[in-house]
């Protein structure tokens, strides 16, 4: 993309109603805009970003096995009065009427609605076991919607669900969930500890939540620091096999890490004192097993091997996708901007052209662009007749990990520059090994 | 995808509630379920196709250089009464109250919102032109709800805005639309005709519909035949050539073609006789010019070269997306099912068993898989152990353009068979053979 034809509307000033720095980088860097309270639009830079997280979630779902499939944004009534949860939901469910008086509602989660979907076509349990899940729009009308899109009213969720003869099975699904939720956040290069957790409106026995470690994160965390030396990695798991999954659960539960709704004091002073940590932390999923909670209530039943017609066990697996783009920068900026990870970031390399409308230096930056084009990447050339010092500016403050400068002075000696966000850190290279490099980086065969 | 680990439920009867034959083979094929009338679950199968149809007007819209983004389902009742149209809008429009009592609506369209963030942000001539769109669910409240997603209630639409300096910029961007548009909609397969159309509650002097001629069109048209001898075909067009867009737009609008709402007798009577064509047709976008409609009432100006500061010229385009499903199948189906054009196949092609269990048959199964996905292909394999006539009969109501039906006769003689679903022509070949020829039928190297 050339800068000159898209459109990133960056603001020079800090908006005043951002309290925390996600939201206000957000803002700054021309991802989001409020439309209301709690509701935002996605800007082109911001809906990238949001787009390369939903696609990670769906790789990864997919490579477990789950099915995606897509529900609506608005519900019936009556659907949830089969389940009990219509009165019990409270302000926070967006009730709504439609032009013959109809009760609906903005799905605020989908239990109700897939077991609906699964009890009208699922008889046998040779059907199972089935895991399906979609990532849609939900709301939740929150009384104070704040921190821009860490805590939204419209925000966008992954939820998934299964669908179990047993208990055991259905456990199974869990760990398998856990696992997937490791690979997904490493991806998206964010370390999210499982932790013990409280079952809330939805119910459930068993329950992790996953949460980034972020000093301003809305939960309190205690854990033992061990945990922060594990890493997923690039093993490679059977998701189908219960022993290899179970051992990922084991190996990444073991250890105390809870929140402060879950945390007991007497078994964390078991933990050797110079491993005990208390931090703050981001909540960007949770995985459930509530059994036979709603397949009881709305009659999901399948027949067994003996012929007998029994309650599916089932889970639900949330994981917050537009929240993520907010815990992301959180776990990852600076004072000069965001510091997107290479999994999600909206570009894979700026270019900035120290002096546009200089012949060469316009062709090397024009080449630059194809070549990286070519290779299947997307970088953000900017070629506007701007100061070097806004360029980098803009650059630092939207987060592409790799910027790659070029100007008269360099081409002379046949070198441009390539700067790491991270480490600010530069290096001077002919622009085809400038090329080679991004190359490598992305794992592109050049 | 093996079909024992997928979700496809299909049925043997024809729901009593379908009236025409999308809506029935949708729901026969396992595509939707009705969550409440007009609003549609997608299930897997249907979930991939409308997956399918997005992609490709995502990439249409940005090969001419539109700017995707994405806005709130839910908005502000205020930026509606702005623009006059929250009173002028109607039963369809799905007014909500949020807990502090704060007037909303689910977008049946974004005019009023996509101007809003153009003038916070847009000052100046130089930032133009500018197209913006995005591909969301849109609410509006239909009083009888009817032929499953042709007619439903919440539905998906692609609309883009864009923004002109000059009623001359901007009628180049409705050009440029309406090319994009007729490339988009012959990726899927579709004839669509752009026919002169009636502005309604948008507004515009310049508007044309996009149709496709099927005997359950809801519109009556009346045409030119001259016109169905037009293609688009593989053209290179400069997107940003004024006179090649409008060279496309006359070649493709010159000739006679309108709805009953624009019908003029005495214009029809001058296409000669043999010529003249009455038939039905099914609306699968629209593109408008308003002008400065939007822009003046809600203050989107820029400042021009000589410092004035002027209303924007603007135009909205629309591309029902979740509806080209009905109107696909519509245009391409038979008796026993529907027919995909390869652009939007669920998979690309089925691979049946006749004898599952059989060693031989197993492994020549798995392999085909195997050689297929390599090639980033998605085959979708019927592992079950079922009767041969069952997984026929499942493939051909599912439609999948192409079969490979794998046997221990066939295996014997060293063949497999390949099945067009469109022409029902059978052709034995070598198994390596049958996978080259799927392969370059979807333009994948080997």
């Amino acid at each position: 993309m050339r800068l000159s034809r898209y459109f990133l509307p960056v603001l020079k000033e800090t908006p005043a109603e951002a309290q925390i720095v996600s939201h206000r980088y957000m803002l700054r860097a021309g991802m989001i805009k409020q439309a209301q309270a709690g509701i935002y639009s996605w800007l082109p830079l911001g809906y990238k970003v949001l787009k390369r997280i939903e696609q990670i979630v769906h790789e990864e779902q997919q490579r477990a096995g789950h099915i995606a499939m897509l529900m609506p944004t608005l519900q019936s009534a009556d659907l949830w009065r089969e389940s009990g949860r219509y009165e019990d939901y409270g302000q926070e469910m967006l009730r709504i009427k439609d032009r013959h008086d109809r009760d609906m509602l903005y799905g605020p989660t989908n239990e109700e609605l897939i077991t609906d979907i699964f009890r009208s076509y699922v008889k046998s349990y040779k059907e199972l076991p089935l895991t399906l899940y979609h990532v849609q729009w939900k709301f939740r009308d929150e009384v104070r919607p704040r921190f821009g899109v860490m805590r939204g009213r419209e925000f966008l969720m992954k939820d998934g669900y299964n669908f179990d003869l047993t208990k055991e099975d259905a456990l199974h699904a869990y760990n398998r969930h856990l696992v997937s939720y490791l690979r997904t956040y490493e991806r998206m290069g964010l370390q999210a500890i499982p932790m013990r957790a409280d079952g809330g409106p939805i119910g459930g026995d068993y329950t992790h939540e996953f949460l980034v470690l972020a000093e301003t994160g809305e939960s309190e965390v205690f854990y033992d620091s061990e945990i922060t030396d594990l890493s997923f990695g690039d093993r490679q798991i059977d998701y189908d096999s219960v022993e290899q999954c179970h051992a990922v659960l084991e190996e990444f539960t073991s250890r105390y890490a809870r929140t402060d709704e879950t945390h007991e004091e007497a078994l964390f002073a078991q933990v050797p004192e110079e491993r005990r940590r208390t931090a703050r932390g981001i909540e960007v999923g949770q995985i459930f097993y509530f059994g036979t909670k709603y397949s009881e209530a709305m009659g999901a039943v399948v027949q067994d091997q003996s012929g007998a017609q029994v309650p599916v066990h089932m889970g639900s697996h949330g994981i917050g996708v537009s929240r993520l783009l907010g815990a992301i920068i959180e776990a990852s900026h600076d004072d000069k901007g965001i510091i997107w990870p290479e999994g999600v970031t909206p570009f894979h390399c700026g270019i900035v052209n120290l002096k546009q409308g200089d012949a060469e230096a316009d062709a090397a930056c024009e080449a630059l662009y194809a070549s990286l084009e070519a290779l299947g990447l997307e970088p953000l050339y900017d070629d506007r007749n701007e100061r070097a010092g806004g360029k980098f500016a803009t650059m630092d403050l939207i987060g592409l990990p790799w910027r790659i400068t070029v100007g008269p002075r360099g081409l002379k000696n046949g070198v441009v520059e390539v700067t790491s966000r991270r480490t600010g850190e530069s290096e001077e290279m002919p622009p085809e090994q400038a090329v080679a490099k991004i190359a490598k980086i992305y794992g592109k065969a050049l």
